[in-house]
């Protein structure tokens, strides 16, 4: 496993999340990438329940996680961080100019096509379940989602991958399509299902999860009174 | 005016839209930076109010515009595309590598920090304000919005752009700003307004918007029996 105190890439990250964001936190996208690429990392924990410092919002201005830096960058979000990891490293992006550009806009796609309707439904179930207006909405939310899922579905078909390889698009579609994943959502959609097992069913997002888990899994142990 | 029907490059953009989207779909973005970039495009003009073709959503997956191609790659998602002509333009990314990564941050930033929940007050008041759930979520929303804009203003403060020099991150981070131009929420952050302000008043998006307006005003002459 990458994490290593000494290494030159540091990201920012959390020591404690309530049980629902645990393992679907945006720094795990960028631990994925830096394990695909083969890249060591050390990390800056932070806890989820503390307000973060305010010289943090001068690293990352909206004082979320992941926050980046290496020897020549210092970055935020998580589209970005993983973009530049991908930008130097074969195993995220192909050589070709298409090649590249294709797995690229399924980056975004990821984030801006897919995530948003996903993310509302994640936010009305374990944020607002107990508001009123938040079942009346929720329908209409799901029938958002399930359109994305369907048009995605249609593209993916029986390729294995978005495009003729594993890009960082489909490292970032992987992420978004688990924030649902307290739903049976995905079900309907075999393809998408088996996609997202195909994808997570790789050492490196193995590693990464474990590597994210691990202050956790310690905290949340020592908070019982278990010895960690 | 760099549209030229015998240009390489391609945008798919709407004939018509309804009033509350005339100056903000997408493609205003890709047409912006071509503009910054000085390269011609040729629009392929769909009606909105007409199914897309499904061969088209081999193109654009979701059916939505822009859909991009030019004689190297083709593709879709504003951001991307933004992204791929900004790679190739000094007008839009410096030539630094931390230059260059602090402006696609901010494209990130952009479309996933800001624009979800300036999205989803656009969606209440446009699409669904006479639905009780509506009024009842719109305070949460706005209250979601002003936190992110209020970090924003604070990371802006009183510089000009978000970095040292207009990038393809203000051009992104502008677009997004303007989905709430049917609110007074900017008025509370003057710098975020004089920043979108200082960014429309560029002649590269004055001309980008008069060609996403040009079709669509067109069709709504001829739709009222005026002579275009």
């Amino acid at each position: 496993m990458p994490v290593n105190p000494e290494a030159p890439i540091e990201v920012s990250a959390f020591s404690w999340v309530p049980p629902f964001a645990a393992g679907v936190v945006r720094d795990l996208r960028v631990r994925w990438a830096l394990e695909e690429a083969g890249k060591d990392y050390r990390e800056r924990l932070h806890d989820a329940r503390e307000a973060r410092e305010e010289a943090y919002f001068q690293e990352q201005p909206f004082g979320q996680v992941p926050a980046y830096r290496d020897a020549d960058v210092q970055l935020f979000e998580s589209g970005a961080i993983v973009l530049h990891i991908a930008q130097q490293s074969r195993a995220l992006l192909p050589i070709d100019t298409e090649g590249r550009a294709r797995g690229i806009t399924w980056v975004f796609a990821a984030l801006n096509s897919i995530e948003p309707s996903l993310q509302e439904l994640a936010a009305l179930d374990l944020f607002h379940a107990r508001e009123e207006w938040a079942g009346a909405k929720r329908p209409l939310a799901e029938r958002q989602a399930k359109e994305r899922l369907s048009r995605l579905a249609d593209w993916l078909g029986d390729k294995p991958y978005l495009e003729s390889e594993f890009t960082a698009g489909d490292l970032m579609m992987t992420t978004v399509l688990r924030l649902v994943r307290h739903t049976d959502l995905l079900a309907d959609y075999p393809a998408l299902d088996a996609y997202v097992a195909r994808c997570t069913g790789r050492p490196a997002f193995q590693r990464a999860l474990a590597a994210q888990m691990a202050p956790i899994d310690v905290t949340n142990a020592c908070i019982k009174g278990e010895t960690a």
